[in-house]
């Protein structure tokens, strides 16, 4: 059984860049904190939608449609096999939520693939 | 495709308590938001965990082996199955995500049960 999570002390427990650490579990799903800073690895999903929930900080996902800037308290659902690539010049923190077999860069394994790694 | 959702703008348009709007969809899955205030009728869902996630305000989750008491920035999933009442006294603004079927009132129809509404 998953405990309360507090997503600001989830959070203080590190400190790197685009390691997403899992804080609970829905069913097959990840809720997962992630800090972003700087540009991630571009690449796509083909088998699920992401979810982003800014919580601090700017993060814009590049698309080949358009950009998405995300603040505080504004998330958005990136589609399946849609390529984007988050970039964050100021630094953000991050909720992800997909399926716990996501992999952090999907298609496009990178010096940023991360394991699945727990909070 | 979804597009960015600001969760406040969201909020803003209603005002009534326990009346979920789905603001975007992740797979099958609903990102809705949520105004509680007082006492929601107590069930379960046989088939999902259900993630709650307070940005403002206070909820307590009522369940048999404890309850949780969540503030700003702290969620919890509430296992499958498990009997549970949220309730908030002085109200909260919630995001709840879940399977697209999912119904508000679970397995215990009441005058609270909700049909599936977007925001």
């Amino acid at each position: 059984m998953n405990d309360a999570v507090d997503l600001a002390a989830a959070l203080s427990t590190f400190a790197e860049p685009w390691s997403p650490r899992t804080v609970a579990v829905l069913n097959d799903y990840d809720v997962r904190v992630v800090k972003t800073k700087g540009e991630f690895t571009r690449h796509s999903h083909p088998e699920t939608d992401e979810f982003f929930l800014v919580l601090r900080g700017s993060l814009t996902i590049r698309m080949d449609a358009g950009d998405v800037t995300l603040g505080p308290g504004q998330l958005y659902v990136v589609p399946r096999g849609v390529p984007h690539q988050p970039v964050s010049v100021e630094g953000a923190d991050v909720v992800l939520i997909e399926p716990s077999t996501t992999v952090n860069t999907g298609d496009t394994p990178s010096e940023l693939t991360a394991e699945r790694r727990l909070a």
